[in-house]
């Protein structure tokens, strides 16, 4: 019986591989190599989850992985039509996230509820001075996203008592649908980018959506950079469209030095972390290797991505 | 039928007290004009409760108010020997910062646990530099204060799945006795301080409390300034006794410009800000209404302090 090669897109070391010795034929690509070494592997893993290549380097005809894994909760990194066509399966690291997502964002609305910044500024500058403060309790949430990340924001926004609504591409049980989307956030004090990044969603915060919110609103981003036209949000925060604005992903990441981002004045900057809580590596390795086995013993895999949508469907 | 004289200690004008016109007396005092004017008051209201001026203005014998409350949930301000001997009755602002300090205290926990402070600085100096941060679910807290307030703080984080004990001056269901609290700080990742500052909790976070904690931990003091002994918090921060540090209180407030606390690394510093949220004068103005009318119909009052103990007791 031959073992079946595991071609591994990597940037840094991964855990929890070593369980699979003897198992797998371990290959490793980067963005250079990945094309040619593609057509050999049976599964490919994602681990480098910053990396475009695979739309790339996809084979369009001709031998190909069976199954790509990646190491993330969006898929939008790495689909592309061919891959999307092909009877390949895709899986994510769905649920890995949920809980550090949900606890980041938490942090972001009371920081921003409690100026938490600008007592920082003001420590700095060894200023004492008492200021009012919002409360949260009472307030209202505006989730975009039912996923499970979405979902889970709004678990714990509600034990605040945020009256939170969740926003999905189609309505059901406790989750509205698009039509809902305006008339909601309109009176939201808090809105919550939490959306896999697709084509219905690339965009979808632009100066329109903007220009409803209240001049109170502030918008958190923990979703894809895609999702909001950045120029607009620069904008709706200079004419105090709206009162704040944190975001965790961008359209180009890293973000450059020179960008103008990194300045504007309302708007909270950070790297990409909102999931990466300690031992997350461990966990999204760990995750990997209990899919292995399960495809390796042939029963059906979890965390399947409807590749058409871009996101994992379902509960 | 005569008026009753109500006296205000204030510094700031005071919301809600016109629903009291034709029904009281309203005079005004100031530190400098307390003492004389106390004796004629039928009833004083603490309305700045950053003002000690009670401790040294109450008369000892002779005529004296017969009721005193204070907008605030400490009473530590006002306490002396003879009011505490007096039959005069002492009301707090009970209730009125239960949530309020909760989300705050929230809001600094997930503040450290997702390290928004060094995220801020990394802003400022562009700098893109993902880091892990820590998750809040699964870690143990405990509130120290069993009251209304340290009760709200426990609600909240158990919410968030934090492990929390609450720690009181008596044992109670659910409360753990001041016998339990090294052994409970010493596998603490949170140690919040939430008591009334009394003879028995004055400086009770000392050199050897934080000694006893772990080195992962982080304090937080929302409470009174005099709980903490604040050499041996700076001492314990400066050697990692602890991880970090919150005080929204302090021994002698304002904090001085050149108090070596503002620049103590580890340590947030806010200007005891923690309950007051928009809206808070007024909640304030029209719980001593409220409190005036039972008062002025003769049925019991409300929020009343044991003045042995310090704090309105029971739940």
């Amino acid at each position: 019986m031959t073992v079946p090669t595991l071609l591994v897109l990597d940037a840094d070391p991964l855990p929890r591989l070593g369980r699979l010795t003897g198992r797998a034929r371990v290959e490793h690509a980067d963005d250079a190599t990945l094309a040619e070494r593609l057509p050999h592997a049976d599964v490919l893993l994602v681990w480098d989850f910053t990396s475009r290549a695979v739309r790339d380097a996809w084979p369009g005809e001709g031998p190909r992985p069976r199954w790509v894994h990646t190491a993330s909760a969006g898929v939008d990194h790495l689909m592309c039509p061919e891959l999307a066509a092909s009877d390949t399966l895709v899986t994510n690291a769905r649920g890995v996230f949920d809980q550090p997502i949900a606890e980041y964002v938490l942090a972001l609305v009371l920081s921003m509820a409690k100026e938490l910044p600008r007592t920082w500024e003001l420590q700095r500058e060894r200023t004492w001075r008492h200021r009012e403060t919002q409360r949260v309790a009472g307030t209202r949430a505006v989730v975009v996203g039912s996923g499970p990340i979405g979902r889970t924001i709004a678990r714990l926004l509600k034990a605040l008592d945020v009256t939170t609504a969740i926003v999905g591409r189609t309505p059901h049980t406790g989750i509205h649908g698009p039509e809902d989307l305006d008339r909601l956030i309109a009176r939201a004090d808090w809105v919550i980018a939490a959306a896999p990044l697709t084509e219905q969603t690339y965009g979808m915060f632009d100066a329109r959506r903007f220009g409803v919110m209240q001049p109170s609103a502030r918008f958190i981003n923990i979703g894809r950079g895609g999702l909001v036209v950045e120029d607009a949000l620069t904008e709706a925060l200079a004419k105090r469209w709206i009162a704040g604005a944190a975001l965790d992903v961008f359209e180009h990441e890293p973000l450059a030095p020179d960008s103008p981002l990194w300045e504007v004045p309302g708007l909270i900057v950070s790297p990409h972390m909102s999931g990466d809580t300690v031992g997350w590596r461990d966990q999204l390795g760990t995750q990997f290797v209990e899919l292995w086995e399960r495809w390796e013993a042939g029963r059906p895999l979890l965390n399947v991505v409807d590749k058409k949508r871009g996101y994992v469907p379902g509960r």
